[in-house]
């Protein structure tokens, strides 16, 4: 038998003939039942050492592939019927389960691709891109310029590059990333190994510390234990769900609301409830009937400068939620993402203020005021169902990582936060007033929208028979992008006359062109609609 | 009205103001109906700038909590009858669905606990102090002092620290801290911002190749488009078990496993159901009615130096499993921890090497090798299983963290893994002798046990009578921990006489000394049953 050899710099000898061999049998070329050479035999016609093929041999038989029997030789033993395919093959079927998940309608495979990597900073291969190549492939309606449309506008000539209005994120240049690295040093330096090590399943506990003082200097009365470290709030969502719903199960949101919490609740195959909302947040005044006829196991709300119509849940409201969840015995998970982030008016009380005990799970984040790449957020519980969520924290990935809660812990103090939550509170409410200018300035009359008090977003509501989705790839080809209303509403189909637009992670000059460049993008689709009528 | 106020460096003085009013309608000191002050009148009382009065009672409407008409002033709005209550008196009964949640069976309680904490720097209440603890309570049989035990082992008296052999992980020394430091800041420098943003939901593109490199280099041929990067491989577990499991589902195991997998198991409310182990690992042979009988939709298995017994799958079997799992059409889990950690006998392939196509889910992390606080593991899966998982990942917490994953690509290459490997190869085989020989020399003749060849763990079984749960105690008296044996059995109950010593977090010197302390409980427990009997 001849096997080529590389003597040089390669791996070892045996371990050579084995993977010729291995390789031989796997594809088919080496029959089952077929006998070895004997070990001198293959040495000399290798000129290797007999111990090299006997090392290789024991190594088949050790895998299963190969059987020596006593005083007769080694043979080759019956393949799987599927190890006879050649390892990824295209030809070779996937089993049945798998596809059965192939015909299986997936989740949304958009929502959250454009809110977690538009504008991140790895040019390898991210969601964004993909889209971006996906999108920017020429529509039917390209290249047929309308008339009238301006030569700088043109399809595909636009030189400048993309100004992303769909992320769901603050502004990176907010990150004090020197102030962190500096902490990362400190910790290592300070807790060497211990840092590294495992730590307990709900969090470390100094950094529980400095959360329930923030939450209290910020008007939420709240104690260590009751915190939970977890990554980033969309685990607090996942955890919540795991824990209190079951596939089947109602689940209450606003319609419409965060597009990753729809994805998560469909994944789990929940029954998703919308129940609608205007410029005061979740109209809970429609709540009742809802509750009555559903009986759902979960009430998730965003309060406070919604995802994604940026609105503040009114008072009253508030204290209305929590009678009926109370009276309908429903669990309420309140996502306060960007509840520090007003600009104007007053602070309403989170929820979870006016909670006489247990009633209310609060979930935030330092990802929108920090750095959303740490994924460190937490959960406030109170009662039993806090344990249980600790548990389901332990049994879902152990615990958070210990370096970055330590890290974050040496960072952030309250009086660092507060100085950061002004100066983020700055900057913001300057780009949501460019934002709302620009829009007056350069959006056709029909567009309708509440100016948001705080948060990151501003949502449109388009004039009639304009489709946000449509309009997206418009909007592409004129250099600006953003979320359409579609990946919001729990049916999913009656966001066409909605976008969301992103105004804190852009500078005032991006986001006045950016609107400038969407306001000609509807321009040339309400013509275009015009000139087909 | 007279409402105490702070004029020197306090809240703003309508906040005080609305605060002390907020607090007597909540505690219903200020009843509904009531009307407040005018606006005129109470600034005149407090000394205070009328608008000052008008911003507080505007924030307690905004907060709804009052009532103004116009003309005929500010009214207390009726509260909730729970936020009649003090908020967070222990009076308060949790609601409802949290009273079910309290009666519902806890998930095994300790299960995870020693894994993770046991041996955590952390000198905060961690598990494993929690759990000491609880242990170190006298128990009844303590102080009674057996007739022949030595001064130096009397209960309580033990002057030196506890000796932890239940950990679960690798040696913490071992850690490449400073190396890792350097990364740390050399990535922040090098990325800046990008390191601290939102990634791919799939992980670093550049960890994936670097990891699917170490694959093959370790005889598993992967590519980086079928790596998934996760916190652990025990988020690969629930991930897998999220996409594929719904509550009544059976799942099948190796029985004893991995606790945080039963754990797991139990919390997503699935049918465990245990196949026994010999020394060469599961019985596939005693496989196929447990196929045939629960229609398992998960079959989860250890191949290599398995938690707990440290035992290595048979060639032959992995074949036959494969076979059975694509006979009865049941996706498996390979979860191979330790897989590189091999003393002794010969590399078995992955069962994932085997697969076909699509068949195989592989599990692994960085948790045993590195660092455990890390939290960075990934799986391996081909077919439309893949995204699915990728998707499942997104609605669980949308990434790893970034910074992480990318320290970690730039410490983490094939050679220094290589280099890595062989050193903590070389320590844990010393260690695994040293005990396998304090074993021999210091525990009682009726241990039975077989020489792992690899991984971190030696799994004992007792003599006939001695229960590892009660041996527990009486260990900590002596100044030593194990794993005791039931929390790794599906049916918890089978465990007594079993129990799991960890060789590898600990040095030859601690091992030695560990283990006569061990025997010295034996002994001591022995004489106790004999002299009852």
């Amino acid at each position: 038998m001849r096997i080529p050899l590389d003597r040089e710099g390669g791996a070892p000898l045996y371990r050579q003939i084995a993977d010729h061999l291995r390789q031989g049998i796997v594809r088919g070329s080496l029959e089952p039942g077929l006998r070895l050479p004997a070990t001198r035999r293959l040495a000399g016609d290798l000129g290797v050492n007999r111990i090299t093929v006997e090392t290789a041999y024991a190594e088949l038989q050790a895998e299963g592939l190969v059987a020596s029997r006593l005083g007769s030789g080694t043979y080759v033993l019956p393949p799987l019927p599927q190890t006879s395919l050649p390892s990824g093959s295209p030809a070779a079927p996937w089993p049945l389960w798998q596809q059965e998940l192939e015909r299986a309608r997936p989740i949304s495979t958009e929502v959250l691709r454009d809110e977690v990597s538009a504008g991140a900073g790895s040019p390898r291969t991210t969601g964004a891109s993909r889209l971006t190549r996906a999108l920017g492939v020429p529509g039917p309606a390209q290249g047929q310029g309308a008339p009238g449309s301006r030569q700088a506008a043109a399809p595909g000539s636009h030189g400048a590059a993309l100004i992303d209005l769909a992320s769901g994120r603050g502004d990176p240049a907010l990150f004090p990333i020197d102030d962190f690295r500096r902490m990362l040093q400190a910790v290592l330096h300070r807790d060497g190994v211990a840092a590294l090590d495992y730590g307990e399943h709900r969090g470390y506990a100094p950094l529980r510390e400095v959360i329930a003082h923030i939450l209290a200097s910020q008007g939420l009365p709240a104690r260590a234990e009751n915190v939970l470290i977890t990554a980033g709030s969309q685990q607090v969502l996942a955890l919540v769900a795991q824990l209190l719903l079951r596939p089947g199960d109602a689940v209450i949101v606003e319609s419409p609301t965060y597009g990753g919490a729809l994805d998560l609740f469909r994944m789990l195959d929940l029954k998703v409830i919308g129940v609608g909302t205007d410029a005061h947040g979740l109209q809970v005044e429609t709540l009742e009937p809802s509750l009555q006829r559903h009986h759902p196991k979960l009430i998730y709300t965003i309060p406070n400068f919604h995802n994604p119509t940026g609105s503040c849940l009114d008072g009253q409201r508030r204290r209305r939620l929590i009678e009926l969840a109370e009276r309908y015995n429903v669990p309420l998970l309140e996502d306060d993402f960007v509840g520090d982030l007003r600009y104007d008016g007053r602070a309403q009380p989170a929820l979870k203020a006016l909670d006489p005990g247990g009633r209310v799970i609060y979930a935030s984040t330092f990802s929108k005021m920090l750095m959303p790449g740490l994924r460190v957020g937490f959960l406030l519980a109170d009662g039993p169902v806090y344990q249980r969520l600790v548990e389901c924290k332990r049994v879902n990935d152990l615990a958070t990582s210990n370096l970055l809660q330590r890290a974050l812990e040496a960072y952030v103090t309250v009086g660092r936060y507060q100085t950061h939550l002004r100066r983020a509170c700055r900057r913001y409410r300057r780009r949501r007033d460019a934002m709302l200018q620009a829009i007056q300035r350069h959006l056709p009359r029909g567009v309708r929208l509440d100016p948001p008090l705080g948060g990151l977003f501003v949502w449109l509501r388009l004039p009639p028979g304009m489709d946000s989705g449509r309009l997206l790839a418009a909007a592409r080809r004129e250099g600006v992008s953003f979320a359409p209303g579609r990946r919001f509403f729990p049916g999913g189909k009656e966001g066409a006359s909605h976008l969301r637009l992103n105004f804190a992670a852009q500078t005032e000059a991006e986001i006045t062109e950016g609107v400038k460049r969407l306001g000609e993008a509807m321009r040339k689709d309400a013509r275009r609609r015009t000139g087909k009528a």
